[in-house]
């Protein structure tokens, strides 16, 4: 069977940075350690006026082919993953393949074009649907390119403002990849839940407690499910364990918890129990809340394990590396995981090819998903195409005045939104722009050369 | 290689009926004529106070599996188009698979749930998606669950207002199907249109001068494109061909143009010539005008002959039956089509086994995709336990008073749509209805005995 998978990833951040302990702890009043412990974070990407979820898609889109040296007719489908949508109709797709159409001799008038919506795991969707379509054998030798692109925005002074980001990660799912392959064995975990929602609305309800308790639970689930068909998973198994990222903070306790589930039972609890003996099992508690109490004990106690320490340096904490300083991307954040961890794993230059990743994706309201990578030769040439270090350390360092500013105009619901020439913070330069609106309310683009 | 393709139907109608000739011709001051006639629809289906789009899925799901003892187990992913969400982020399909976990004992935890978005041609997308994932190899025995459900209503005196209509097609896609299978063959036309779009707003904003033109360009590429991957295509290769139907009236224009495409170059252009000459070519023309002026006067001489009539008679005007007395349906459009035509079948007897239908599906914004399927020997028996024509004929007849309060009840801009207890029109029985808003904002629903 061909491999399928990734063939190239890129990456394009929102031009405009809020630092989280230099401007938002101070306006906030707040204590720095609150965000860059707390949370694990340290900036978030915001984006400039002139920049939405079509152009930053686009513009992450068009560098991909143009590195790749793709034409339209390369391209058999063009998917856009987003929870910051702006049409209940149209798709952003469409939108993106105009701006490109702008750049191209050719056109994409026989690829398909979609938009999945499902809160942050709809990108992993996409990805899903590009593989199946090859696999299909509906893809004529053309590949798919898949966009997750989202403006992470909350209200001002919401509890999740400090956790927003906005940015896109286009990438090329094709036969014969050159990053890594996709396993066909999934796993879900998937319930009707209210912990994170948009009732038309922009910006999101959150109960933020839930929100953690869902995550995990969905988590958990998806990886008994996936355990059904892959065989019982092994932390030796998977080299790096990219995590749905909306904060640093939230992948420290998934990352206990899912080591806490998988190694139970296993050679490695048994190690472990030398130190901090064996996991509390539940018919030994007179109660639940008795249980949940040694639970949580016995997690503490195993993260401060060298093992557990170990392991967490080598296959968690490199992957959260690019997000401590862009926030959260919503559909994007999972495969922005995957990305730094390659990165920081070529940059330590460690040979990765033929080792696997388990990649983990979660989306609000709820759903987790989980399945396997493994990568492939050759990866790093593709991982050292990234310039995300470059454009991160470019981007214009917002002062508060300035924040508040430019979130109004990004607020579909204030008044500050419709003016066409609200003021840039950073000049545009070989880009697609936000151009001003048509006469039915579309949105137009430009590409500044 | 097994085949994929639709395993059952089941249709379920808003509960209201606003009359176009009787009611609303009237009280608009019009001849009946210019809906009945011209965009040939008689009746459009409405949504009572207590329905919506996960009211309608949830029913049509849930006749689905029952009348096929589907357990939640048996389903590996909930799917469902839509251009009428009431969330950006939270997809639809959770609050379906919520509703259904209220009457099932089991759960559907480990089954994927989506939605996409792309005006009306996102239900045949989900079946794509379907029907790829199948394919290549992740389902583990299960089927999936599609479901087209649509509110797709227009700002009152809009021009569209005449086309509303209100309901949900849920389709189960599995191996061995008993209904059709589907071609791995698809063509695809689609480009950046503004013809129909809802941005940041409930209804939509309409050119419909331009979309008529954007739907017969679009299939014309989709016509081509399928062309290149199944050879060239001939009327008498398909027994019928359901199109996304907006209103009747488009399907006629369509058709006209769609044939005259296909017969191009072909033994049929031939016979017709000894009546009407053959097509017009560009080259015997001074000007664009003058051409388009003898193209159209070609197409309404070939709508005149017999052959032409045989043919519209026994491929288009089945599948228009539906439609005409619930007017559009969205994502469910052309699936109402499929199914229209072939109830229509089933009562004249017509033995269908290994005939194939060619499928037309579009979506405003824009994008049409062609593409096989071939009727499963069988299929009246699927198709006849269908209870459209009585969900019809017990629709609730509203006098024009009480559309327009319905009207605002479901309009999310006004105050009657905050009312929890707007008086409902038909008494809910057996079937999901809306429930009121959690304190997240999030609707509610429950089951009525």
């Amino acid at each position: 069977m061909t491999a399928v998978g990734i063939d190239a990833i890129e990456i394009w951040t929102g031009k405009l940075k809020l630092d989280l302990a230099e401007t938002f702890a101070p306006a906030q009043g707040d204590d720095p350690g609150k965000y860059t412990k707390g949370l694990g974070l340290h900036a978030s990407s915001f984006p400039d006026v002139y920049e939405d979820i079509v152009t930053m898609g686009a513009n992450a889109a068009y560098r991909l082919m143009d590195r790749k040296g793709l034409e339209p007719d390369d391209i058999g489908r063009i998917d856009v993953a987003t929870e910051s949508s702006f049409d209940n109709s149209k798709p952003v797709s469409t939108y993106i393949a105009g701006c490109l159409e702008q750049v191209f001799d050719d056109d994409f008038h026989h690829a398909n074009k979609g938009e999945r919506k499902f809160a942050c795991i709809s990108g992993t969707q996409s990805v899903d649907d590009a593989y199946n379509w090859i696999r299909a054998g509906r893809n004529r030798g053309r590949a798919a390119i898949v966009i997750a692109t989202d403006t992470a925005l909350y209200a001002r002074d919401d509890p999740g403002e400090a956790t927003q980001g906005a940015g896109a990660v286009a990438m090329l799912i094709d036969e014969e990849p050159a990053i890594v392959e996709l396993s066909t064995e999934q796993g879900y975990g998937s319930a009707d839940e209210t912990d994170f929602l948009k009732p038309n609305q922009q910006f999101p309800s959150v109960d933020g407690k839930r929100s953690v308790k869902v995550y995990l639970a969905r988590m958990r689930e998806a990886l008994d499910d996936f355990a059904t068909v892959s065989g019982s998973i092994h932390p030796d198994d998977y080299h790096m364990i990219p995590f749905h990222t909306p904060f640093p903070g939230m992948v420290r306790k998934a990352a206990a918890l899912g080591y806490r589930h998988i190694v139970r039972g296993t050679d490695v609890e048994d190690v472990l129990a030398e130190e901090i003996g064996h996991q509390p099992v539940r018919e030994a508690f007179d109660s639940e809340d008795a249980f949940n109490d040694a639970i949580r004990e016995y997690t503490d106690a195993l993260t401060e394990t060298e093992r557990y320490r170990d392991w967490y340096n080598q296959a968690i904490e490199p992957t959260l590396e690019i997000s401590r300083h862009v926030g959260n991307w919503y559909t994007g954040s999972v495969h922005l995981a995957r990305a730094s961890g390659l990165k920081v794993a070529m940059e330590q230059d460690i040979d990765l090819a033929g080792e696997k990743l388990l990649v983990a994706s979660y989306g609000s309201g709820a759903q987790a998903e989980v399945h396997a990578e493994t990568i492939v030769p050759g990866w790093e040439d593709e991982i050292a195409a990234l310039d995300i270090d470059d454009q991160i350390q470019r981007r214009y360092d917002l002062s508060f005045e300035e924040y508040e500013e430019v979130h109004d105009v990004h607020n579909h619901a204030m008044d500050a939104h419709i003016e066409e020439d609200a003021e840039e913070l950073t000049p545009p330069e070989a880009e697609f722009v936000f151009d001003g609106w048509g006469r039915m309310g579309e949105r137009k683009y430009r590409y500044v050369e």
